[in-house]
């Protein structure tokens, strides 16, 4: 979607720079035993997914307020996408979401995200809304509905999203269900998470023997009295009674208030149970925020755990990264390609955690060097290898001031004209 | 609405049973001092205000699954609250909000009111959404927007509100913006309170002689990283600054985990400052549920704090009392109708209350007696007053069971047709 | 512990407005197809555990304001547990914690019990304090400290405690540890746990067959950062890794805002590891406050819980029951007397929910119906059952009155002196 | 306290490792439109209080852990901050608290502060702890205990630190109440806070005309269910009530969860009355863990709004800072230099933020921008700067390092005997 003389252009103002803050941070790691062209390596093969949905602009209940040129269809969403990877060039995967994303014929879409060079990542399914013609409303649920029709229609809905992502290369499904209860009594809480377990059973029975089944918890929202899956440990309960291929997935904005998320995360990996994550960033609930916009050092200690498992050889453990987001007041292109790379920044980061420091410092109870060990590899800028792996690869140095050269929404103007209906709430 | 035979054949039935009640209740509560006829009196003029967009089906961003025979517009929201005033006999004044009740001539409104016996309490501005046609998009604000023609526009629309509300008969309004911010940085936190404010001062200063301006804050959503009138704090300082006839509205979903609320709402009192309320009920955010569904205390303890307030003669104090929910699992006119009643109910527990006996251990210090003189007004059953309060003005001893006896939704099907969009969501 | 002459004189004032209120409620529920003397029985078997502990004055780490009398050991906390036991007679069970209340001859202390009609329910384990003479300081955990002779003598107390336990009476450890950290790095979560649940092996191993090993989660306090058992996820992956009698025991104050804890307690019960409750109720952590004091519709609602887990049979389902409360500003006897109460209310409630309705209800999806189905039981004014029970079993009808009049404090002021240090802190 | 000449040696070994950091960061800065020459002056020009109770080991109500030679009085507290300001060089004020630090001639404490080159800061009256003789106790509040007597003692006591403060050289003094209730209906929140104002006023009226006084909110704890100071609402109304000389201090770890601290920061300042900080981290509560341990960005985004404030000239601004934290685990002299130097890094990292171009796209609505910008400033590792700073300055270039070297506490051991009683809880 870019042309490459003009980005080489862009970078070309840049490279000077880059080089000397690039020798400069080089320099500085040595004098502590990193060696940055190893970082920069590891760097380059990191990767995060992006969701589809991503791509069009966001809301709230309120309002959504909608950008120009927005895509409005999973085509339109493939080009955003290769556009978003083009500039940092570590979002080669897409995550669809079904039937948002279905069309007739996916080979079609198979084959628009190979002309991007992108792939498909998990497939999400979707029983949180109706859809026209829909037989059973999924007003009160869906996977655990106290009627059979519904749960089964459900369940087709989820064998459908596998064999959808079967055309499109996916090997994994990922299931999030917003039932749950407005009102004490509402629900029986028991009856209702059987009824579920025995629906996840049907679609784990449909899964092909080289896919995974991802759970993800929530602890409200759409729901606001309970929620199913409300947490990590109905979460990984259910994981443990489906099977080997099912995994509990970690959103970070899913959770209770104060709640220690990375405790979660390493308790996941030590039971053999971490599917990945939903990248994002929240102050109040599901906020759905850029990535790492609020709170960076979380997601750093996020990556200290993961960094960690693979440093311990932790058995079963291969995490799907992924954005989720929702921008309601920025392009979603910019959203994406920052976020990305802030998601990156932290595994950077992490990945200069000394481990053999930090060990001899918790068999110490030496809580003050364990703290600043990891705040000294928290506090290096590394910028520089980031822009640096983005430079290597093809991508921009500058990404959001490169996308902005392009001009890329004004030329799409009249392809992608606006929706007749400028903003709709639900209140 | 309502066939006055049929519920009269429907309170028969439970008519005998409601006397023995009552007058067993009466015979205990004698015991403990209390006159029932007194506070059966004070139950009868109890009143709250419903709004007009509680009529329909709420929902998320997820999804709204519509009810069946849905109100279409404003006249079709008074039909339903009339049913609701019918049924429990304390919802006589409606409280509509603009421009989504505004029609070409308000007259006809005010007419429509009329003759279903209803009056109009507070009008509601609505600068969170744009409106098909706007000149400028309240994408990033409205009254404390960084451009002075979109705060204009928010300006005038309030004043608008004003106009549209005499022609009604209404004397209030209510001001809430979800102006904010979603990234650290996006706003400057002083000079958008600043704007704010001079917005305010504008609109204020086109308020008739005899009106209130009620100002209703918000801790997040649909801003979430930071919102203008974040708080209590915030909207105090705020009405201060503005005059005396601008107040600091409450609703219980507005604020921070763990908030005491009824101390805020004693602040408010002892500044002179407190508008009234939206009632509703919450577990983690603004959940809108129906009030006192979770947390029926709560709700009790607020009460106390408002006869509190009377028993003192606190200044300047003439609370509104108004319902605000979204109704997205149950018929909208069941929920009203109950909320109302829970509403009712709490603020009869708290007549119950021995203020004498409770002063005395506050001075005391007798923090064991003085929970326990709390706890035996709200561990009284007084449902028979209530009944006893709806039969005598002509209500429905069993609200929801008449209700569902007149089939009214299934008698609307062909007047009220479902939109053509079965369900929507924005995520 | 208490004059019967006297209490028969107390009760005689109140026993006729016993009776009528008695038989005016159950006229009322029996028009609800409820037997009162069905209720009345049930109520009459309910029982709850108190701490010995909890028999003394509390404090928070600014300051302890001690009572009048407070009981300087086993033997006389057991003497003010008589107290409570024959004011409310549904708290014959005491929960020791060791070692502050070992003494050289336990037989001692179980002789005491006897003679106050008292047995001994759970005993609790204590590694988060140094004792005078510890070889190796808790300071930075116990059973899951880094080194292993910190850990190896925390099992052994573990152990010591279940040889305590047996030579009173008790068939129950409950192991509650602080362990955690206050910086980020502090600790390797994983490894941290690894040990825990190592050591908790070894105290598995010595749990006589007929003993039950209950695990207590906590968020935080007094680790700040993270905590080895910090909710009921890790909680019940340790029971089921530590076997059949291994046990989940759920403190309502332990876990992060908003958290739905009767859906935690559902989950347990569903996987068949409910250990049974820490009772008190809480505003913002770890409060301790008296049970049902502030949120007295949560309480039932777990008992809601409970009783449709008797109701559907639900397997390995045995829960105990125990208060655990600070008492900063009341006197413990009148708040665990008080609070044993407002568990039996909660209990009481429940009992009058109608099962039958409520189900049909669930599967209709009637929420509406289903929430007022709850309400109609928690509204009841049970306070008749709870009097008479107490009544018929030899109890105060008025608890806090009848003390009261005792002048107990008084009368134990020279045989208790107060300590030389009025009030300690630790900030 | 410290060798100047093993100082010497200890940096010389850091020096050119530091100086090629530093060239290197000022090239990158230079580049950016900065000269770090004048961040390095205003860094050096920094500065923050140490609270003397900060000196010695804090703990839970659970246990204390003391640690080795913990200072007993307030003259080897001040030795201890003493070497503490001789590692950083930024914390040469310290602030007492009364009547701990109280001493028969406190011309001596002045003396003895001056011989370490030490100032006094802010002082602190506490009624929240009884003392051994006083008169009335303090368990049902202080300032507005519903006893007038009470309160004429707490009032005195405030009056007597301000006689003690003047003595010391300080010019403010610093109210914190822990004053609430544990019960609904315990005390008439109105009557209380009504207590409370005049109260203050009666010190307010005592304080010399040079002097401010700051009132410091908490949400909760030691009372859990209502405090008097419960948030900067009833703070800022309690300031404006007394007089332009009172202002409201912000304690990062009162607030309820998920609030926006720097908001409410912004807002103080707007209003014209922020007192200033006690700086420290938290999790869940009150917490008092090292500042920026675990929210480095919000500490920032603090400090971005003083800046800013600066910057726009807000007026009556002259905030101060002040660390105030619970050394569970740390040496605290080791925790409190760190800290200190971690507020001087926000400081510094805020310097950063461009503000013009921050301005301009907070007018643009460019959010993606503004946050950049922002994270521009943030990301930079400024470690260079604050070592530099404290180079320069004659403090250690690695603090901790260093004092660790000279074995501080070792040599203190016969000196500093620990106490009889190891550990000490309340629970």
């Amino acid at each position: 979607m870019i042309d490459k003389s003009k980005l080489a252009e862009a970078n070309a103002a840049h490279a000077d720079n880059l080089q000397h803050d690039y020798d400069a941070l080089g320099a500085h790691l040595a004098r502590r035993g990193v060696d940055i062209a190893d970082v920069l390596e590891k760097a380059c093969e990191f990767a995060v997914a992006v969701p589809s949905w991503g791509a069009g602009t966001g809301g709230t209940r309120f309002a959504r307020f909608p950008g120009k040129s927005e895509p409005r269809n999973i085509f339109e969403k493939l080009e955003d996408c290769a556009v978003i990877n083009d500039l940092v060039c570590i979002t080669g995967e897409v995550s669809p979401h079904f039937p948002w994303d279905v069309v007739e014929d996916m080979g079609e879409v198979k084959a628009a995200a190979d002309s991007h060079g992108l792939t498909f990542g998990p497939v999400n399914s979707n029983t949180f809304q109706d859809q026209v013609g829909q037989a059973h409303s999924y007003k009160y649920g869906s996977l655990s509905h106290s009627d059979k029709s519904t749960r089964d229609q459900a369940v087709a809905h989820n064998i459908d999203c596998i064999e959808w992502g079967k055309a499109i290369g996916s090997d994994v499904l990922t299931v999030w269900v917003g039932d749950g209860s407005n009102f004490a009594g509402q629900s029986n809480f028991t009856r209702q998470f059987e009824r579920y377990l025995t629906s996840m059973e049907d679609i784990y029975k449909a899964l092909p023997g080289d896919w995974r089944m991802f759970i993800e918890h929530k602890m409200f929202e759409p729901s606001f009295y309970s929620t199913v899956i409300q947490d990590w440990g109905s979460n990984i309960l259910a994981a443990q009674h489906l099977g080997d291929r099912c995994f509990s997935l970690v959103d970070l904005g899913h959770h209770a208030p104060n709640v220690n998320i990375e405790m979660i995360v390493a308790r996941l990996i030590q039971f053999e149970k971490l599917a990945g994550f939903h990248f994002n960033d929240s102050k109040y609930g599901d906020d759905d925020l850029d990535s790492g916009s609020l709170h960076p050092f979380q997601q750093f200690l996020i990556f200290n755990e993961l960094i960690d498992a693979e440093h311990r050889g932790a058995k079963n453990f291969r995490p799907e990264y992924m954005l989720d987001q929702s921008h309601n007041m920025t392009d979603p292109i910019e959203s994406l390609a920052t976020s990305a790379v802030a998601v990156q920044r932290s595994y950077v980061q992490a990945l200069l955690i000394n481990r053999t420091e930090l060990e001899g410092y918790q068999d110490d109870n030496d809580a003050m060097m364990a703290s600043q060990c990891l705040k000294r590899a928290y506090q290096t800028d590394v910028t520089p290898i980031l822009s640096m792996a983005r430079f290597k690869a093809g991508g921009a140095i500058d990404p959001v001031g490169f996308y902005r050269s392009l001009n890329y929404r004004d030329t799409l103007e009249t392809k992608r004209p606006a929706s007749a209906n400028p903003s709709s709430g639900i209140v």
